[in-house]
């Protein structure tokens, strides 16, 4: 931490209490805020002329408090490093209570290793480029992008750049118009429950393997989820008509997580149902840009744009912490979602809008994207040659895209295999982990490797502790 | 926009029907979505290299398709420029539908000039300076900064830097544990409202004199408001016992917009409610850092740190845009205020957060403060001396601090004064408007003048219109 600021001239409120002496009301205030810890044993004051002309008062008067101060051994004043709290000045309030000392995270000492799927490889984040955008983006900017949002569905520039490029290389019919930008598929997901549930939908089906958290999502905001059962050509769709379902929540591209894409059969079946019954598809397409052996899979929303609400996000392709994601919305629902969006934009900040704009528009994206694919496959082609001889291992899916791939095991291995990886010191999930709680489906044992998730400087080791962990 | 991604590789989406030649598979493929308006006229496709390498066919047969498309008038080729979609290539889609375009904003066709309150001067955002914070910040995060956030509060690095300044400029105790991060005020009140209708809470007393989008946000959460009554020295706190309220919204440092400072005495009489009746103050310091003549005015908070959350904001110290807000929240009160947030955190993306701690640390951040506060201060003195003179103007109150301030009028001159600066290409707002509709003040006649919002190129001409539209 740089303490530049009494350079600079920072800010210290202090309450003078009225009707005192100048000097003896700023002494006393000095004095509580280091007895009380408002000011930080170590904290660095303020020149006495920085001070003085802050307060509009004479120099000497703050010079003589500080001296006063520094004799009640309340501060301490060393040539050239200023006047600063004392540092056996203890602050007055105790540690956190123990409210507060709950909901903090624990210390992380969580496994060295992580296959967690859902995760880039945030240590290939291109921080540079990134920055290097942000720079030419602020820039560029308008003065009015920088206020309050005028327009519900998020910066105009951003939804340009989206459009385009989600015609190019995702196949959707988007015009900006109908674009609203979130701050990530969850929150995207969470509009759209708010809107199923202002049209009286009680009933959402959903893949029987998926994200809980998305299922959870859906329950709070007041749906029930019904799943749908699913193979290795995706779920199928064929059971909407039997749901009584108003939506189906969709992962067409590559089947989260068990790896399949879902087959053009099963595409327009889905979309039959959603024209006869009125019915909407919500479509994640969380990584779509990642395609490696196969004919890349379109987005489900080109069949019917106005059937389908699409869902993507930077998360994957770049990274979650922007909290940054996107909806394709159709036409006729485009004011329902924003109302449900409300007037208040949640949305990530001006600035990271504008500069995934320039990202996109600069090609930094398509870069971006290319290269982490190339990594991917490698890492993919070194997990399936890896266990390729593992007698624990009977089958390996959703190999053609993605972060991740499904390892089917040998029966009664799921759990053996996570508790060994865990012995290892590696973060790994099962796919039990992800089945839906009522779907019929036979029960299958498996791990779910999301090969995407380690920097690069742990992969090596983070493929033995998999390779360890697999009889 | 630089179209650079030819050449880097772009990502182009083709749907290739199944069973046809490869070359006439993809010429339709091409020829459909240049026909559909997919790929939008003037968009210039990837060499066929760069596509034959993607589709993992020969370059042949793309360079062949391209031509026999360009032969079809679909696509144009030109030396040097590549090969683009024609331009008479018309796309399928009509014009947005009415729905959608009845949510778009109106043009921009509002006055020339505005000095409606609440916006800072955004020209005179630091985007340099804030451009070289995200470089560093970015530099020095951790990769798992920029994943899924493990902390509802938001990040660490960014509360401490706020706890930091927070008890230093504002008076405010605040430890990091007790600060949650937010997307601006309206996000931490609508939190805050949530918390309270949780706890059964239904009657929140708010100044007499306020934010409409403050009061409707409480009326949408479920919670009545009850006005207090104000005066120059803020609102009567001492009306409290009798509103039966289990809550108070309150801007203690600066009344918006009527300008007072809340007194000792009323403080005071705020925190012996809130002790008696187990009541919470919710302290809206939206512009705490801008004070000019007078003795600054600390946070109610540093009064009774378990009895006030304290709602802060980068919207007015620096631009809206930021959506970045803070609360300090009552250790009791934390594991609910976080529940209310939910595990989804909406907040503001991971650079920006870590791009504001940074800000903070190095300074930056008080310098631009300081540096505005001196901007402002002129600007202030420039409307007070300005309208001194005028016969319409009977009075102005709330100088001392903040980005506004209220001229009184003479009876039946607010509707005039409107009028004559709308007629002057002048967005201004009279004080009728921030009314409680259902307080018993005395009607007051006036003008609320935000002259924080023009930026400075603009100041002399807004000024101008300002005085043209007093009698």
């Amino acid at each position: 931490m740089t303490e530049s600021w009494a350079t600079f001239g920072a800010d210290l409120h202090l309450d003078l209490a009225a009707g005192r002496g100048l000097r003896a009301g700023l002494t006393e205030a000095l004095r509580e805020a280091a007895r009380s810890g408002r000011l930080a044993p170590g904290t660095r004051l303020p020149s006495s002329r920085s001070l003085a002309a802050d307060l509009a008062i004479a120099r000497n008067t703050v010079a003589e408090a500080y001296a006063e101060l520094v004799a009640e051994g309340w501060l301490t004043a060393r040539q050239g490093s200023g006047t600063r709290v004392a540092e056996r000045a203890r602050p007055r309030r105790a540690a956190p209570a123990p409210a507060a000392a709950r909901v903090r995270p624990p210390a992380r000492r969580g496994p060295a290793y992580s296959l967690i799927s859902g995760s880039p490889d945030l240590g290939s984040f291109p921080r540079a480029a990134w920055a290097a955008a942000t720079r030419r983006a602020l820039t560029a900017a308008p003065n009015d992008a920088l206020g309050y949002a005028v327009d519900a569905r998020g910066r105009v520039e951003l939804r340009e750049a989206l459009a385009g490029y989600l015609a190019r290389a995702r196949g959707v019919y988007a015009e900006p118009e109908r674009i609203v930008l979130c701050a990530g598929f969850a929150h995207g997901l969470m509009l759209m429950a708010k809107v199923l549930r202002a049209r009286r939908v009680r009933d959402v089906a959903v893949e029987g393997y998926g994200l809980d958290i998305h299922r959870d999502l859906l329950t709070e905001a007041g749906l029930r989820t019904h799943p749908l059962r699913l193979d290795g050509a995706g779920a199928r769709t064929d059971e909407l008509p039997g749901t009584g379902a108003g939506a189906v929540l969709l992962t067409p591209a590559h089947q989260f997580p068990t790896g399949g894409a879902l087959t053009p059969r099963r595409r327009a079946a889905a979309v039959d149902w959603a024209r006869t019954t009125g019915g909407l598809i919500l479509e994640d397409d969380y990584d779509g840009e990642f395609r490696y052996d196969r004919q890349p899979v379109g987005a489900l929303q080109g069949l019917d744009p106005d059937r389908v609400v699409y869902l993507g996000t930077a998360s994957k392709s770049l990274a979650p912490g922007l909290r940054m994601g996107w909806m394709v919305v159709p036409d006729a629902l485009l004011e329902e979602v924003l109302a449900a969006k409300g007037h208040t934009d949640w949305t990530s900040g001006a600035v990271e809008q504008l500069t995934l704009a320039e990202f996109i528009r600069s090609g930094a994206y398509d870069r971006h994207v290319r290269g982490m694919r190339m990594r991917y496959r490698r890492r993919r082609d070194a997990v399936v040659e890896a266990v390729s001889e593992r007698a624990s291992v009977t089958g390996v899916a959703g190999i053609a895209a993605g972060l991740h791939v499904v390892l089917d095991l040998a029966p009664g291995m799921e759990r053996p295999v996570l508790q060994a990886a865990a012995g290892q010191g590696l973060a790994l999930e099962g796919l039990s982990a992800f089945r839906h709680p009522t779907t019929d489906l036979p029960a299958r044992e498996a791990v779910v490797v999301g090969y995407g998730t380690p920097p690069d400087s742990a992969w090596s080791l983070t493929l033995s502790a998999l390779l360890s962990s697999l009889p």
